[in-house]
């Protein structure tokens, strides 16, 4: 039997900061009542909170701290005031000093990448962390990474970053060897590509156990779901994820526009209601709300900053899931071993 | 009194030829009385289209091509077996020798902008050509490059993106000053954005009169139509614009499938039926059709290979109009005085 899932909460991290963090802590129990939660933050605006959660208080070590980390603090900043005493220094720390298995914080993305990086350092391979986001697509959904942790990757870079969304995705979608594609722009005999294209060799040659390399995608495979994992460098992939995002935010607003056009769409509208409403859920960013910090010696999530309880609850799981099904042994275990070993199995699912 | 429009058409291009150029060229002409048009292609295959549109035929110079170049030819290939024969090189070299004012091929990209390169030459302080792209946003359009042309770009290269671009939106949205926006990631203190920094810094220091620079702008604010000109290098460009293209095609996919839910939906389908039509016509890829090739010492327009005549057709007038208002001499103009010399209004529109 596994040990208990331990998780560490930034309360102070977000918009809204304990009055999401502390009710999605608790949908959260809810769904997997073995978990434990160590949470940091400001005790006069948590406690009242987690007394409203009784469940959740009598599962939660509480730790106060004075300093919470501002939304808009530059990273350098905030590891220069928060190191040691905010309540998303102490998060991660309590990862690095085992005593949480995950860290989650609804804070701003520099100063948690920054102060990840910093207290948790990266795995021998590994140079830099990335950020792997969950995308929805028309067949489920995949995991498309980096999102933007850093900006440019060499080869050998992104041939680490194949291994790692590899071994989330079998995590995530209960598959041996998910399909990896690596993003790359269509036109022929374009220079500079080269870093991706030696990454697709190295890929190929590899031919690691727990990943299928499909080859090069492009932007408009990452929606479609062509791969279980979309590989690219953090410019790019930050690009990609916000352009789609504001691709569907002008699409709703196109429709409720042409909605309105006659009394005869409004009335369609109205009974067709519950297709809209089936289409909302569906592409509910709250669904797959949180990035996962991967590269580190220890497992970081970040979820939205606006996002809401529902939201903070799906980051949460999203941390639950990474822990259980053992993220990062999953991870290192391939860097070390490479391609030398055959495939094993995924583990039982054990709830 | 301004000369006659000339357009080379490379009749051949596309995935179906001189059956989509020829009556997308008679479109245009009906729009545009006064164009003239130099045709390139096969005869056998041409002329019994073009005696099917006799106000075109009449308008039209053909020249017989024995080569046309394949629309999976590697540009290198292309060159090599297409240069002075074929139908795409042909059309290039009447920019070339005076002979057309814009050459507009619906082929192979990476074998027209190698053709166009090798043909035309870059403008004297521009390196590399960029692709500029229509985008439609929840205010209007937006024009968008490099969306894929060169991977890469520094400061000086971002900058001249930007004044091509702004000088391409002044004629395409009759505004004196566009507002140009550099694309960028959110998160802070990333290496590798040095080049986007600088740049920033020398549009704004710049202040050239035939521009506002706005500042960042993320993937989300392209479709949101923040800034009328949007400046990126062109893989992240590229990648943006598919991956836009995939989540238009996504969301679509799902809003069909809920529309099939329950009986009421189907109906409330059919009552809002033309807000659906309205949706699909505003987003109507045909209309934005065509990218400008930015850079040359002539103007060379990409048609999608895929499009109709209707989409060929937009391509061509937006060849019309970038010839008619003086695209290239807007554009060396402001490359050439800099910042010294005061905004001049922009030409008056006759038709």
């Amino acid at each position: 039997m596994q040990h208990q899932v331990r998780i560490a909460l930034d309360a102070m991290g977000g918009d809204h900061g304990p009055s999401v963090v502390i009710p999605g802590a608790a949908l959260t129990l809810q769904r997997h009542p073995g978990v434990v939660f160590v949470m940091y933050g400001d005790s006069a605006l948590c406690l009242p909170l987690l007394e409203a959660h009784p469940q959740l208080a009598k599962a939660t070590t509480f730790h106060h701290c004075d300093v919470s980390i501002a939304m808009d603090a530059k990273p350098g900043m905030a590891l220069r005031h928060g190191r040691g005493v905010s309540s998303m220094w102490r998060a991660i720390e309590a990862v690095k000093l085992g005593e949480a298995d995950v860290a989650i914080s609804a804070g701003n993305t520099g100063a948690l990448m920054a102060m990840s990086t910093f207290c948790l350092r990266t795995l021998a391979r590994i140079d830099r962390p990335a950020i792997a986001g969950i995308w929805p697509t028309t067949r489920g959904e995949s995991i498309v990474l980096d999102v933007g942790a850093t900006i440019g990757a060499d080869a050998r870079h992104l041939v680490d970053l194949a291994v790692m969304g590899a071994a989330m995705a079998r995590i995530l979608f209960h598959i041996e060897r998910p399909s990896v594609g690596l993003l790359n722009v269509g036109v022929e005999d374009m220079k500079g590509v080269e870093d991706v294209k030696l990454a697709a060799r190295m890929l190929r040659e590899n031919d690691y156990p727990n990943m299928i390399y499909h080859g090069f995608v492009e932007g408009d495979d990452i929606g479609h779901g062509t791969v279980d994992v979309v590989v690219t460098e953090g410019f790019a992939g930050n690009i990609a994820l916000k352009t789609a995002e504001g691709t569907a935010k002008q699409l709703a607003s196109f429709l409720r526009d042409a909605m309105k056009r006659t009394w005869m769409t409004r009335l369609g509208y109205i009974l067709a209601r519950s297709a809209f409403h089936a289409l909302r859920e569906k592409l509910d960013p709250r669904k797959s709300n949180g990035g996962v910090f991967l590269g580190l010696n220890g497992i970081v999530i970040k979820s939205h900053g606006g996002t809401d309880a529902l939201g903070f609850a799906s980051a949460v799981d999203l941390g639950y899931d990474m822990v259980k099904y053992q993220l990062l042994s999953k991870i290192t275990e391939t860097l070390a071993r490479d391609d030398s070993v055959p495939a094993h199995p995924i583990e039982e699912i054990e709830e």
